[in-house]
């Protein structure tokens, strides 16, 4: 039976053989969550940058760029880390470059897996297909808050854990972590997730729009996948 | 009010503030728990060392030394990680020094911290009781396995949260996943820790009743503190 593993945060990544795996990437609130939106709404391609400034001159090439930073979005970027940013016509047959906080980092340090997919609750059943009809060992990474574990990303993980349990193993003990949890909150998780650091955090921003939805399954069937350093559709 | 944080692998204590604060080194399975045992039979100094060899040389000075790496006694070495090994009239009043797999090298990393006191569930009230009582923030940091989280450190770090929530404020994400972990596994711990990787390793060897045992809350109520790299009891 294949294996599936959860590297709990990016600080974590150099404990985990990528080479052979396909490594999910999950930032909930709000990296992965938007890049799936804007794929949904006919994105041509994502570029992700760990470095703002290397983001920043991609606009010179054409490029939308989107940056954030602690849950802002920086000066002089065209569009931040809002999924309701990504909804409009706008983007249509654009190249976006993107750089996040926490996101765009942990897909950084995938590099080097074997399959790089992006991963929400938006596109779930998108996710869970993949890993399931896929050969490869899964790895779900979750991006976290500055290198600490976060809430809603280990309910994310909790949630692939639990869609794949008859057909791919835990390899470890943080998908059993993930899993528990998710039986604990999958009820109500805008609740469950009313106490989380990063959602108190977002909450001073004014954006519960974005937390509910952030958190809604299967809104879209689309699977944005890294091939050369560029997120396009598989 | 006073803040808790929990630390889920030693790979992330370079992300925790350690100078103000109190930190409760655990390994459940089994160093920690083997202290604790030590300390209430008598024992009258543990000194963990990270590296196995200075621990080996210890031996030349009247120590009795302890030695573990995955799971199994060290050869040359008087004792091994089973708590049972330490209820003996041969520690009383002895010197003991302690190397083993996570446990010590947790320790080794959370030197640097104002406070730091060794927990299990064998002293889970002494632990509690010492936090509640303090002044300092506290960091509970898991020892793990080699580098990876696990299910027993992190329900125990799920324990001390419960019994402190109405006294002590989680600091971050990590402290809301023990404890909704704890919620789920309090009921029957042995049950809920069968599935774990370490607890299937452990399984191999033959030591089931090391793990009930180590997952007894409230054997002894000794509390052991590192002073100078030396732990005694307070």
């Amino acid at each position: 039976m294949k294996t599936i593993d959860v590297c709990l945060s990016p600080e974590l990544m150099h404990l985990y053989q990528l080479r052979d795996r396909t490594v999910v990437v999950v930032d909930i609130l709000r990296a992965t969550s938007c890049m799936v939106t804007a794929f949904a709404h006919g994105v041509e391609s994502i570029t992700p940058f760990a470095d703002a400034e290397s983001c920043r001159l991609m606009k010179r090439k054409g490029f939308i760029i989107s940056g954030e930073r602690d849950g802002k979005k920086m000066d002089g970027f065209d569009k931040g880390n809002s999924p309701f940013e990504y909804m409009g016509a706008d983007i249509r047959g654009k190249r976006i470059a993107f750089t996040t906080t926490n996101g765009t980092q942990a897909i950084e340090k995938a590099k080097g897996a074997n399959k790089i997919i992006v991963g929400s609750f938006l596109n779930l059943s998108a996710v869970v297909k993949y890993l399931l009809f896929g050969e490869n060992n899964v790895l779900i990474v979750c991006a976290g808050w500055k290198g600490k574990v976060n809430l809603e990303d280990t309910l994310f993980a909790g949630a692939i854990i639990e869609k794949l349990r008859n057909h791919i193993e835990p390899d470890c003990d943080a998908p059993l972590v993930a899993h528990e949890l998710y039986k604990q909150g999958c009820k109500d998780m805008v609740a469950f997730l009313g106490n989380s650091s990063h959602v108190k955090r977002l909450n001073r921003l004014n954006i519960h729009k974005d937390i509910s939805f952030c958190l809604t399954p299967d809104q879209y069937d689309v699977l944005p996948k890294l091939k050369n350093g560029v997120l396009t559709l598989i």
